[in-house]
């Protein structure tokens, strides 16, 4: 039994704040945001990023339209320090965009920093130390004085540093370390002494950002405080306001949005909420729930799922099935009144109409997805449905989304014919769906070619004979190349399952492939007793599906 | 680019209400907690549950501690009646325990739920209609009065189908379906209406459920609908007043938060957040949030892990690995800033002190969770850590929780050793560690015995050779129990992950088992060309790490 909490843990205290004016304000603007991806959210993955990871995200966020950007802690890591440098000597900081770098307020860190940021146009040095109550006690063993004195100090260093630099464009951003868990009045003291220091003015701000590094209270708590930072601090009119939510409450996307309307200025977070523990806030889900209630929050999700792709890539965690917006059952229906209304509501609705949509808070194609009404096999009855029997009587364990995918069309056969499908039904449906039968292949030749491998294959796919030769890192690779070059389409394995089927000498395996062909995402599927030949069959089976003809582009030309 | 909004959509309007009181609330004790997972997340899910997951789910919520069951629709779904009937006929309802059961407001489906529920001893109907504009509209084609027309004569209908059941004692529920996107007067029109048709008391009375059946604003604002709801229903004191959000803004538990702040007396939601869409709410992340501010929730999540894996069973979609409370990563430390001060608040603890742990919002012990510090080889250097070096140079992928298990025996090396691993030293670690190398399988025979599989299997286990004998639904089920009745210790599979090993006739297969070892939980490993005996010796692996020694029980006793 859980034990009793009262004796252990302790209520945290609310602020009962006068006069509070956040609960009446409406968001009307979106804020600054600041993607902290490659910092935060790279600190807390299983398997940091490598460079080629980094500089891909890097480049997504741009994309997206990140104008500041923290891409690491340079003197923390050497492969960060290299990372900025790559940047800076690259060139490849465009210049609407501003990136930041994160610093302890130690002097000798303070100095690597600097060298890290050497000839950047512009950078945001962000420094912090520790404020709160328990870690200047455990941690620091300083008094308050004792924090102010270092915080103050650091900070003058690093405008003297700034100072030696003139060809930058500087901007400081001071953190009060774990602000959520430290008391407002010392906060408010330690800030006042860092912006005295910087003497930020109106034309150019100084940022104060204010991390619920461990998010400790409901939102509301953290809007009160907020409210009463946004109040009292000095110089209000050279701060940017910012906050950087944890969501260990899983609050953390109501907490940014109570703290703009109490005043802050700037969000910093992670796409889809990667970060330590529970994650930073989810910049996604706040941008998007502002672009749901007709405020443009600057930043392009308009194929949200590619931006997924790459976050996975770079992250590799999985975007959760139900995460806000993205995730891949978020736009689906089950329930047959809800298909109902959905489908009423859009016979109703006219070209230009506000979206009102019931059980779609926004529409899926401005994301580039859909909406999808799933039906079950059965499903209710207790036999189980359509995975379920695939699985139990034919082995095969099928990816969610392609799950997805094929219960659309099942959903169209019984329609069509107006009754359900029992296990052999799907079987055959799935075998003709995705061209078990008629995708073969001859012989496959694999051979290395330094780092490289080249394949050279024989194939038939629904009785035309093919003939391909391709080189990349792995066999999938080589032969994706192989069908690009050979059918002239833009082909791309987007992710990739393979499991054995039965067991023993007889043990084969299913491969299922999510491929992009052309402008169509759609799954291949291929069962091969040889593992690579499994994929391949997957990846010519997507191919045929795909409807784009797997002749060669010139034999094409030659047959029109 | 994201298109400009502005055009399509339209902002949710704000209450204005007039001296607020929920900002200055605390939550002092738990609410009414019912729980929708096996109507409203089973609803949600690719597969429905099948009857046996459904039992399972339903006697894992009665531990938990819930009083209240939404246990169907049994109405809409053949299988949902069954299970309502064999509840009732089994039996199978504690004392303190009330069913719940959803119906809508339409007659032949309200006498078709009383005929599921005949014979209960006591069961809560919950009887829905729609109440938004826009479902008035479009869906059902009814204005204002006919809206509340056909809530009362069902309301009727109820009263009267009830009174002619004495035996039972019954609750009444009424929900104005997406209370979210009702005009705040039509819905307490429709439920003063509803609730005069009743006739509730103190002593009795019924349940008004307000959903945010698609969440459309920020927390405050619902906030704002309930308080104004609390404030000006009719019989208040004669209504347990319920709130059931969903998650579509990524609010849903600070939606719930100040709807309790608000007036709400019950929550409706799932365990982990399942549901339609984004989910609904995550009654274990409330519950918690309660329990870390000293508010005993009345919910036992003291083994959560066991839980979390009942509910991945149940639902068959995996709990995230950053899902507040319970997610693989969230309580672990990658930064070693955070790691140093978790250890020097450690050390300054005493025992009896009152919970104040930089970064652990929670005592994780409380949840049956350990604290862990993960350290990565070479991480930052970008030369890949641990999985991605096993993976690159020896084909590994390591499921997740694997990792972790791994990571922290390397740290552990590397503390001894001084020095960084590359991947051959990594392999060599792994081998051990798994003892990959001492454990082998002689002849392994395998039989059909009706619906079982008997398995009879020589294997050597660390120099000791051991022949066991067992029977099962399949190889692995018949190889457990062969080694529960073997070594006497309690031995059970939590998890299970296979992948092929190289390609073609050369390909091996490695197996990665996570299991239970009398109280421990730990992963054994297996590799082998045949995929079963690799799950076999991943088996005997995971049991020779457990150190509880694989001699027959007989032997160790004749030994001692």
């Amino acid at each position: 039994m859980l034990s009793d909490p009262a004796q252990k843990y302790r209520a945290f205290a609310p602020v009962r704040l006068a006069e509070r004016t956040w609960p009446d304000a409406v968001i009307t603007r979106a804020p600054l945001w600041c993607s902290v991806d490659l910092r935060d959210g790279n600190q807390a993955l299983i398997e940091p990023m490598d460079p080629a990871r980094k500089m891909r995200l890097f480049s997504t966020l741009v994309d997206i339209g990140f104008k500041e950007i923290e891409v690491g802690f340079p003197s923390a890591s050497q492969a960060d320090f290299d990372f900025v440098r790559q940047l800076i000597e690259g060139g490849l900081i465009p210049d609407d965009v501003t990136i930041q770098v994160l610093t302890p307020a130690r002097e000798p860190l303070i100095r690597r920093t600097f060298e890290a940021l050497q000839g950047v146009p512009r950078a945001i040095v962000h420094v912090y130390n520790a404020t709160a109550p328990m870690m200047r006690r455990v941690v620091l063993g300083l008094d308050e004085d004792g924090i102010v004195e270092l915080a103050v100090s650091h900070a003058r260093l690093i405008r003297e540093l700034a100072a030696g630099h003139p060809e930058t464009q500087w901007t400081f951003q001071y953190s009060p370390e774990m602000f959520s868990g430290t008391e407002l009045e010392f906060s408010k003291r330690v800030v006042d002494a860092v912006t005295a220091e910087w003497a930020p003015t109106a034309e150019r701000k100084c940022i104060i950002n204010l991390p619920s590094t461990v998010e400790h209270s409901t939102p509301n708590v953290f809007a009160d405080m907020v409210e009463w930072m946004h109040r009292h601090l000095q110089r209000r009119e050279a701060i940017v306001l910012s906050v950087h939510p944890h969501n260990d409450r899983g609050t953390g996307t109501a907490a940014a949005e109570l703290a703009l309307m109490a005043g802050a200025d700037r969000l910093e977070g992670c796409l889809f909420g990667n970060g330590e523990r529970t994650g930073n806030l989810d910049i996604v889900n706040v941008a998007l729930n502002l672009y749901s209630q007709g405020v443009s929050p600057g930043l392009d999700f308009s194929e949200i799922d590619d931006i997924r792709r790459t976050v996975e890539h770079c992250n590799q965690l999985p975007v959760p099935a139900r995460h806000p917006y993205v995730g891949d059952l978020v736009y689906t229906s089950f329930s047959g009144s809800h298909q109902d209304a959905i489908k009423k509501a859009f016979a109703a609705r006219k070209e230009g109409d506000v979206w009102e949509m019931p059980y779609l808070p926004i529409d899926p194609q401005d994301l580039g997805r859909s909406y999808e009404a799933v039906i079950r096999v059965n499903s209710q009855s207790g036999k189980g449905g359509i995975a379920y029997l695939l699985e139990k009587e034919y082995g095969l364990v099928l990816p969610r989304r392609l799950q997805m995918e094929f219960s659309r069309r099942v959903q169209q056969v019984m329609d069509l014919e107006g009754r359900e499908l029992g296990a052999a039904d799907l079987w055959a449906l799935f075998d003709r769906e995705y061209r078990l039968e008629r995708v073969a292949l001859g012989a496959v030749r694999l051979e290395e070619a330094g780092s490289a491998m080249r394949v050279q294959a024989q194939a038939t796919v629904e009785g035309q004979a093919l003939l391909l030769h391709g080189e990349g890192n792995g066999p999938v690779d080589a032969f994706v190349a192989a069908l690009r070059a050979h059918t002239g389409a833009e082909v791309q394995v987007l992710d990739y399952h393979e499991h054995s089927l039965g067991a023993g000498a007889q043990a084969r395996a299913a491969a299922y492939i999510e491929m992009r062909v052309g402008a169509q995402v759609l799954f291949g599927a291929g069962v091969d007793a040889n593992i690579v030949n499994a994929s391949l069959k997957a990846l010519l089976s997507g191919l045929a599906r795909a409807g784009t003809g797997v002749m060669p582009a010139a034999a094409q030309e030659q047959a029109a």
